[in-house]
């Protein structure tokens, strides 16, 4: 019974098989063999349009580097409060970016409230030089709550930062799991909403190591391949991230995958709907779900070898909802979740 | 008949064949898993004392925290003037260790020359602030050169760098290649003779990305975690790496790998030397053949789809030496390159 | 009538006299004369034990070297959520700090609150690499706010930052204002309560360029000199700086200069007191103060060629009390504020 | 007899002077202050056209800063193996441009050859991503050699940089000498010979602290507010800079205070042609004097309390000039310096 995290798992047999067949021969290095360049054509064929695609190493790499290529000195990324790239990323956005400052801007629900942004944008003023200067905003989809943007909400933040004349970059770890839930199109979710820079993540999903940087205008990505190399991320061996994601994008595996784990979290949260002994913290969508379980249940799970996350970011308003007796989880179900799994855990829950 | 670089070898099928056989299953991320645990275990037993290892996507990243690991204000790197960290990483070197400056010291046959060496690191005093402080000395094994040090000749390096209070790192993108060509151990081409952390390549020797940092001392290596998580260089799924070392490592395939790679350059070399359309351009061990070659039979083997690149890092030596209608080329043979392909390299050249 | 920084005021005659007398001559440079080495004696003298003291250009400087100085991979610095370090200086802190991540605690009258400094600090628990290393608190005294920690105020943070393993850092950009306010020693008001690094601003106070860094322990001093120097902080003619601060502390005029400004403070924030026309935001000691204050009479002020600045970080609890015809001012008063025009603001106030 | 450095020399009369004078009084801050634009005004007249001008606390953070302006992923920066930005700024200029690689250009006396910048630039090309890419040039005038490069010299560095398309950049610490030994225009000197950026220093002819960089083109300047904010090189008091450039530029004190210095060298450069003890290491202009010096005479010069350094970074060709019993030592002449002083210098020399 894993629930800790989607990349608990590992690869998905499809995947890991297409680097055995790939792994013969010979092919020019550093992003310029045959299969990356099929690779980055698919990519145009999933985004409707020409875009400019950059492998990296990690999930971190991919949001540090979109971040970077838009620095300026003294720049503000402007985050919700509980972002991967503001809490998790052990400060390697502004690492990257020559140290640009991260504003956390609140919101429910994982979300940036859009009153908060225009509030947060606005105390760094063109004028004022010892605030520093906006530099991006940037939204994570599935959040870190496991909810979801709607496009119209995307749409929202985006006219904000347009209307400061900074770019949207969207972390998307989870990108298969939001589209999924939201059951819309990757240009859909993106640039047809006004986000510029993706993260798309494909390692959380079935891959081995698949994380790219998606420019939806190539022009901005001049400067990325010195970004890139310069920050230690230009793989020599491309072809093995160009692999996965052949295999990953083929015959809609990606789609699938990813509408394997959101039925799992579905089955996960109907089970807790019915039981006595947890609760939903918030509604989630995707493939993450927050429980607010009795501590005796707790035990029990782990007893039998039950792993999940205590979730010690604890909303404001749940200070209070939260008995002593009770404790916040979080779990995350994955494409490798079985059905069978996730019945036991709520048979065990109660 | 691809000897453009060993990076352009995919990896080896036992290799590859692993990350099919660990794709199954669910494990904790992050380094913390037991085939993890279990690599690390055979790094220790590799190097015959306890090591700290910490994985990370490339030979810059490797060669870059390493060094960032020693890091001090205004520190100096002094390097050979055709290192690789000098060179060819788009100065990651430096903007992973807040701007260290890479000192170029000259050598013949791609190796510091230790008088230039103690020269170096003399104009920067310890009393004189403006010219910062010595950091750390790094040389590289196999050489960009193709050649190697003597156990001697490090030895004498590590002194100089211990006189001085500075550590000794190694580059070793081509490790394997370099102790098999000297048939010594890991140990002894390592801290027996004064290295102190060293980058661990086995990608160019059959994996599709596969680097170490070790550290001889595992107390220097406390603020590694931090340095490579803000470094963006965390794997989640570390397993992936492991399992390739796993393989890597299994019944001494590395060492086999890395023998076959440095014969088949011997082979080369013999080839060369026989010819009447071109000369070697020095004298080199392990895996990399520099020559100079007539332009007409480099026409020839271009023509027959031979892969080389021609080297525009002409020594001071040989400017003379090479005639106009010739060209300075290196060779570069890997664990995939065929007797067959050798052989008829050599036949086109004539 | 000039109340829009204590940075708008020139220098103290007395002060810039003390460049005059000591341009004339040679003296050795980069802080070796002995006017440098007298001046480090009298910082001796004041703190009451042996300092370790640093002159810099600005109290961004200041700041940012002394919290460069104790950085770490990943490091995270806490400071109020209004701190100059925060807001005001361009990102400078984490610039110099290999992009240390600023955490802003909450807390009311511009202090950190001691709980939420310690749920803030646990939030970057040592096992969890993610969310980085704690590196420093900072406290500003006196604060943005104008507010005073008191002694004990300070202890408790100082106890807090000490339990984990951390440095705490003091921005005295207002020193001197806060000493005198506060009526103790400069060695009771740091280290004696727990401060292991100060910015000593004298700029504000009558100095035309004058800020300091000063260690309590000097033995945590040791990189600093090549830090400053890479920093680019490193004046050659030191003299120049020390020079002011020889004048500056001569016969204590630094604090009757510092009891004006706060004298004239008081001043103010009597007539606000009295005035039908404005109040104060809230309790202010030192030389700023906080008004709330109808438009029409800022407007009369301004005719007046009052100078002022309007606000706009507003507390959330006087998001309310604000009315659409008032604004929220600050106010500060100089060593060069004169009680005429303290009154003559007062009665165009109204 | 002060020969160590031209910054030993403290600040000329007038200048100190002004700063009593202008110590009065309330005045915008952060560079808005009318004497602060009368300042910039002169900057203009004094380069026939509209320059943007900054100022900064040191020499290197002039350099630093420029240099950082106009700065790429991966940039390098070519400069004389010699240069005060490569050799004696602790790695400062790599550190603010987010570690650009510093590539040293070998050429005599002091200056960079332009066949090996032209080959060094090309060792950098624009499709070979693992090079980086390149930045900028940057020469020092007068040098650090004391020599002086022409205005067709100038030119022709000037002329390669463009045909590359990177910017070129003058450390011009000493700029008021080299001006007036050339007996030329600032003008002429700068933007007319192809010099984009300027570090225009005053501070080594007789301020206390006045360094500016002078941008030809205002529009390359957009994001220096930033930059030099973040970098922590904005003064609160600027005016306490401007009024020293005030005084410098007034009545031409400042090409007075140079050409004196100049004519103090030239007298030194006569003593030394003259002596039986010395003789010149190669011809200099400015003022800036290299001497091979018999040990003998060195020591009764130290002994009668001469101040002047040994010059450790001894050219190439000059090693077996030396002999055991001699000396290389650097003699710096300052708007200070008496030609009493360099009589008897001389005298004690015999």
């Amino acid at each position: 019974m894993f629930f800790a995290s989607d990349n608990w798992a590992g690869a998905h047999p499809k995947i890991a098989h297409r680097l055995t067949t790939e792994a013969g021969g010979f092919a020019s290095a550093y992003g310029t063999s045959a299969l990356d360049k099929k690779v980055e054509q698919t990519f145009n064929d999933i985004f409707e349009r020409e875009v400019a695609v950059f492998f990296v190493s990690t999930g971190t790499a991919a949001n540090s580097l979109a971040l970077a290529s838009v620095g300026k000195p003294g720049g503000v990324i402007f985050c919700h409060d509980s972002a991967h790239v503001f809490c998790d990323e052990c400060g390697a956005p502004g690492f990257f970016s020559s140290a640009a400052r991260l504003s956390p801007i609140a919101g429910k629900d994982g979300k940036i409230d859009p009153v908060s942004l225009e509030r947060g944008i606005r105390a760094v003023p063109p004028a004022f030089i010892h605030a520093g200067q906006p530099m991006a905003v940037t939204v994570t989809q599935s959040t870190e709550s496991g909810t979801l943007y709607s496009l119209e909400e995307i749409e929202r933040i985006a006219g904000i930062a347009r209307s400061h004349d900074i770019p949207l970059h969207m972390d998307g770890a989870r990108f298969a799991n939001a589209l999924t839930a939201l059951d819309v199109s990757p240009a859909e979710m993106t640039w047809k909403r006004g986000i510029d820079i993706l993260s798309f993540g494909a390692t959380k999903n079935g891959c081995w190591c698949a994380e790219a940087i998606v420019f939806m205008n190539p022009e901005q990505a001049r400067q990325l391949p010195f970004i890139r190399k310069q920050s230690a991320q230009l793989f020599s061996k491309t072809r093995f991230v160009a692999a996965q994601f052949e295999a990953y994008f083929e015959d809609g595996l990606w789609l699938e995958l990813a509408a394997h784990a959101n039925a799992m979290a579905d089955r996960l949260r109907a089970g807790i709907a019915a039981s006595n002994h947890a609760r939903a913290a918030w509604h989630t969508s995707a493939n993450e779900v927050f429980a607010i379980i009795r501590n005796d249940a707790s035990k029990r799970l782990r007893d039998a070898n039950a792993q999940f996350y205590d979730w010690h970011e604890i909303p404001e308003h749940l200070h209070e909802a939260i008995a002593p007796d009770e404790t916040l989880v979080r779990l995350v179900t994955a494409f490798a979740t079985e059905a069978s799994e996730v019945d036991r855990f709520i048979e065990i829950l109660g």
